[in-house]
């Protein structure tokens, strides 16, 4: 019962040897494979397989140590979470190589060597070694070193050592089989290894230069065999390719594969072998088939990749995108990246159309809101009564989540405007030159691309973000919130509906509620802007996922009210009142309240104190304001803080220069306000301070897109390139450059040239682009 | 000779243990700490110093497995470059902890927790364990787990245990240093630790939670004293905190100080403690700076942050801006963070200048580079004899490095014309709209705040961006090319002095030549905006050093001609050649030319080849094109190559559409022309083509900022937001919202409220900002 094999050699016969595994017929047919990455997070039995690039350094004599830590960490938590982790390891001939090359160069007595002060093992020539030779002296140095890493993690390891005949023979199959279950059950990982001393002597193999090593071209065979044969939820092969490519990697066309079904095979041409260790992608992808249709998940992912080694294997149990997913359950819609395509072509034919048929589908869309509107609010109603029952919303989410028609009403109003201002956004001529004769240059406003907004709860959104990039030109992903899964369906489904029109249904495009954000935004070169609308924690996190692809938005909103000694008490109170209590959780509300020192124990001081107290607001002191006074209240821990809720910081400067300087120093640039009477002092504050909204004598929750009259707002951007402040319309669009010439070129302009540069600026106003207006 | 001390143990005395090791006085004094960062490279000898933090578990139980060996590798590749490492590590009590948990559990009978399938181990309520034994029952798996991982790189190790009286006794000392000596010389890092075991009882330490540690606290001085006694070069002390800052981290004013001189004490307070193991700030900075007395260069690190581990060591014995840097020597100038700091105030006044005040200063500097003509020829005189002399440049690149009269003299002229169009830059008003009654808003533009440009070679980009960026009302930090930091040095003096008119010399600031650009491009939160001006290898690195700063420009111009079958054969030929041959290295210059199918065997087809051939363009054949040849050119490995010489490739293509689906798929965005004599065609192809510049029968070489008429050119952007195409100054502003009110609030608004909003829009031109059109 207690018996732990910490060495168990199963019996070798070797002229069977070549047989790959994966021929050999299942015992028993189990279980099936999960459909979606997402239910990775389930599998409770894992077989990691690790290629010889993965454990082994680049010159292939010893290991690669920090993956191998990493792997060995990964694993031990995934163990310790309950999972019962099994490995196939390569290594033990490059740790062998290390080994042997040492002894023999101390053996040919070249001490000397060592005390030159330099490291000329590298230089020195080495007879060839023999493979199999490399593999039996590593193999126990290997075992040693995953024995004392797992030992950190208070994990228990075996060793097994088996070769392909130990599966022909059943009584061996049961016996190998119960022996690792027994492992299993005790808590102890095992360490699975081909038995590479007893296989036949290898072929040279051209590809690796010429240097002799062991034929271990079924380790991935091997991992396939022993997932199927233990019922393993999911096999993770690890090697030094990103995972399967539609063509060969490298190559124009070659893109990474998320998903593949079996039935795709033919739709694929393989890639080059890997680096190091035998085994090609055709053999990988074979293995992982079979192992699938044995009931087996797999994921073949890089394992060498310096970002993410430290946590590709959680990745993959986490259900992130990360190489290849194996699945036998093909989705019924596109996949994602497909829907991008899909969107970015009829994109192209939106941003084509003329701006009345734009503004047409606009119109249909609006109308569409109203004259269904039943099925939108029955759509709603499953989404509220779901959220209600399972009770995980606030009852603020809730009030976002639900729609009325009265909601629809005002949206569908909304969509009117954007339709007006839509017939002056793409195509707009901004600048017209006539660079010499006959040769004329325009600046001529074009849509973005292809746009990915993100949004939390209210689904609202959806038609107000689908107008905005319909009038803009751009193709546009909507990734939704699980709780509004229902009304976005519609709503969406209205959306295409209305774009159908004008032939470019496929424009708007909803992402499955099962992606991961931040899977989504790492599809650089496919999206061109991000835009994240909802909470701050969700700007954050976007902006950090976000590699590569620009973010539109704002993370913080730290905006402040300074009260000017010559302040009108009566809209010092309105506007403080205004900017903290309308809606303390939006980012234009203010946080921080400056005071003018010479305002501190006058009446209009206490009747802020006492309209604040009056409201319900916590009141924090900043230091100065703190030691202006016996009693005060609570001192802030920083003063750069969001409260987001019914509390301030309230702090004392001298003027309305150190109240500049303060905003500069802690503010985050949103939007800020000035109260006073003094007109010089108001247009020096809003000269000097540099946020992207600055106010006098107004409420700072004006810093809208609605307010501001932009129609719809796409979110407020803190940003100091592109859109800054609330961003309408004009967010959505960049510019391209348009030249028409007769010929023209650079050296008739150059000092021999016949030509020479006007750089004459013409009227742009009103005039259609694309015509010329001289000859 | 060749004894070997694997495992050398010093005799022990306990009594004067605490003791602190750095109160010991010197044996003698010895060499110079280096005075940069950048002369690192040269520490021959180097001790790192692993705290405990670093080299254990968040847990305190088992060793960081991962760091650990990231480490040894590290430390391994520097030794086998020729240095001489030794490391001083902690880690033996938390292997040991680990080791007797696992022991005592056993001996507790728990082996049933073992066969759960859960690990439990952590549930478990242990005994304290006596943290000496800790250490001893620790030490041998820690030593044997180094000297693993240092086999792997053919790296000999040996344990040295010492004591704090090791040090007392000069016979001692004298045995220490010649053993490390012999080992050092015989190519074997030593691995030191304090011999924990026989220290008296530890006090117990109340920051750690209770848990019984020993103290180590003097691991950080036993490395200093090491180091000095030894006369290492380099000391790295890491643990897990970021360095030293100038106040305690986590206050809203804390920074990070990237270099710590001496002198400097008094002006930092220290900052928390080291989380696992003793001996916070204070007793680092201690021993860092008697080391540094002592004549050994210190840094301290962080050694925990996964995204750097991997390279901490390298990055800082590569002079990167890691940790703290200790020096003995403070350099004459300001930081770079101060030169920032400076920039950004004076820029803000900059900013608040009346634009002719800004075109005054460009003026100036106008008239300075012909004025002080011969003093800056004769600083370039300086800068190519050093050139040429030391052979580095390529005979282009020495003619970019070289400036003339009559080069200055056009800069000049190119300036004037930068200060005419400055008049209307900042504080342009780009929208105006009535909100309500009495309350207005305006869009105005505003600087974009600190710039950094980065250049190669050409020393006349300097007084150009100077002028773009006074223009716009930026402050801006130029790095200029070693090989030009003559002619930089007074090309920016001019600058300020001219800048001196109205007081904002500090504007724009000349980066040290020793900076990294890499570090600057760092400078998070501080500066705005990266511009480099060079090479796209030169762009590429830029952009994927920035973190979190935007970045303009692009990396790749791979641009197309179509040439359409209904094109006329001068204008083909002259625009390919052109597009092509005027100037290959540009980044507006044809890599691929797409040749409509009908004119293959014809004429205009043959022309276009001869004229290539004439011109000695290699020409590379497309797929199809080879397709259609007998004995076809060499065929391309991608159709995405920039080849940046008298290379192109040539496509066919069937149709217009073709061609445009061809440059969406394999082009950059960044300049596509076609040449046909049919409009229609001609404006389908601009319309639908995605690219930043779209040219109708005119060569590629016209996008550019001058010959579009911008003035001077920032540069080429190919993104898809902000500023896009060629940039000028509009590419250097961004905006602000301006409101002004009588105490409005968003409340007035309300359904309850008594307003209501018109969005009326206001007339913009021509109306100074700042005052109200009405009342």
């Amino acid at each position: 019962y207690c018996y732990m094999p910490e060495i168990l050699c199963i019996s070798l016969n070797t002229h069977l040897y070549n047989v790959p595994f994966f021929t050999v017929p299942l015992a028993r047919a189990h279980g099936k494979s999960f459909a979606h990455r997402s239910d990775l997070r389930q599998a409770k039995r894992i077989v990691v397989k690790l290629g010889s690039a993965v454990v082994t350094r680049g010159d292939e004599c010893g290991l690669a140590l920090g993956r191998l830590a990493s792997i060995v960490e990964q694993v031990a938590m995934l163990q310790n979470q309950g999972r019962e982790m099994m490995i196939v390891t390569s290594g033990a001939v490059a740790f062998g190589k290390q080994r042997l090359r040492h002894e023999i160069l101390l053996s040919q007595s070249v001490r000397q060597a060592l005390h030159s002060g330099q490291n000329q093992l590298k230089d020195m020539s080495l007879p060839v070694l023999e493979a199999r030779a490399c593999a039996a002296a590593g193999q126990s140095g290997l075992m040693a070193l995953y024995e004392a890493m797992f030992t950190q993690y208070s994990t228990c390891t075996a060793q097994i050592l088996v070769t392909n005949l130990d599966f022909h023979n059943d009584q061996k199959r049961r016996n190998l089989k119960s022996t690792l279950h027994e492992l299993l059950r005790m808590n102890i990982v095992p360490i699975i290894n081909t038995n590479d001393a007893v296989v036949p002597p290898p072929e040279p193999n051209s590809d690796l230069q010429g240097v002799n090593v062991i034929s271990i071209k079924d380790n991935d065979s091997l991992a396939a065999r022993l997932a199927v044969e233990m019922r393993a939820d999911l096999l993770i092969a690890l090697s030094d390719v990103e995972g399967l490519y539609d063509s060969p990697p490298g190559s124009d066309d070659a893109k990474l594969l998320d998903t593949f079904y079996p039935g795709d095979q033919h739709s694929i041409t393989y890639g080059t072998k890997s680096r190091v260790g035998i085994g090609g992608m055709e053999a990988k992808v074979k293995a992982a088939l079979w192992a699938l249709q044995g009931g087996t998940s797999v994921v073949i992912a890089n394992g060498t990749h310096p970002k993410v080694t430290g946590h590709v294997i959680t990745d993959i149990v986490e259900g992130k995108k990360v190489g290849t997913f194996f699945s036998e359950v093909k989705p019924a819609g596109p996949t994602v990246e497909q829907q991008t395509e899909m969107a970015r072509s009829a994109g192209r034919t939106l941003a084509s159309l003329e701006p009345e048929q734009r503004s047409d589908i606009i119109c249909a869309l609006a109308d569409l809101l109203t004259e269904r509107k039943d099925q939108i609010l029955s759509a709603n109603k499953k989404d509220m009564e779901h959220a209600v029952s399972t009770g995980r919303l606030s009852p603020a989410m809730l009030k976002r989540l639900s729609l009325s028609s009265s909601k629809l009403n005002s949206l569908s109003i909304g969509l009117r405007q954007i339709a007006v201002s839509s017939q002056d956004s793409v195509g707009r001529v901004l600048r017209r030159t006539r660079v010499a004769n006959n040769l004329e240059l325009e600046q001529i406003t074009v849509p973005i691309g292809v746009l990915l907004v993100i949004f939390e709860s209210r689904p609202d959104c959806l038609p107000q973000v689908s107008a905005l990039a319909i009038a803009s030109g751009n193709a546009l992903l909507l990734k939704g919130g699980k709780e509004a899964a229902n009304t976005n369906r519609i709503l969406h489904e209205l959306a295409q509906e209305a774009l159908s029109i004008h032939g470019v249904k496929d424009a708007i495009q909803l992402v499955s509620t099962r992606e991961e954000e931040e899977d989504l935004c790492r599809l650089e070169k496919m999206i061109d802007l991000i835009i994240p609308r909802g909470s701050s924690q969700l700007v954050r996190d976007i902006q950090r996922a976000a590699k590569g692809i620009p973010v539109l938005g704002h993370s913080e909103g730290i905006c402040h009210v300074y009260v000017d000694h010559e302040a009108s008490v009566d809209k010092a109170i309105k506007i403080i009142r205004d900017s903290k209590c309308d809606y303390p959780a939006a980012c234009n509300a203010m946080e921080t309240l400056l005071v003018h020192r010479e305002l501190l124990r006058t009446p209009l001081f206490d009747q802020i104190i006492d309209m604040l107290r009056t409201e319900h607001v916590k009141i924090h002191a900043g230091p100065k304001f703190a030691s202006y006074l016996t009693f005060s209240p609570s001192e802030v821990k920083s003063l750069r803080t969001e409260y987001g809720d019914l509390e301030c910081c309230i702090e004392v400067v001298d003027s309305m220069q150190e109240a500049v300087d303060h905003i500069h120093k802690y503010g985050s640039s949103h939007t800020d306000v000035i109260v006073t009477e003094n007109e010089d002092t108001a247009e020096q504050f809003l000269q000097q301070l540099d946020s992207a909204c600055v106010f006098w004598n107004a409420s700072s929750r004006f810093a809208d897109g609605y307010r501001f009259g932009l129609g719809a707002e796409v979110g407020i951007s803190t940003a100091r390139i592109h859109a800054r402040g609330p961003v309408g319309l004009e967010g959505l669009l960049t510019t391209k450059w348009v030249l028409r010439g007769e010929g023209h070129t650079a050296a008739d302009f150059s000092e021999q040239g016949s030509m020479t540069y006007l750089h004459e600026n013409l009227p742009v106003a009103r005039v259609l682009p694309g015509r010329r207006t001289t000859s």
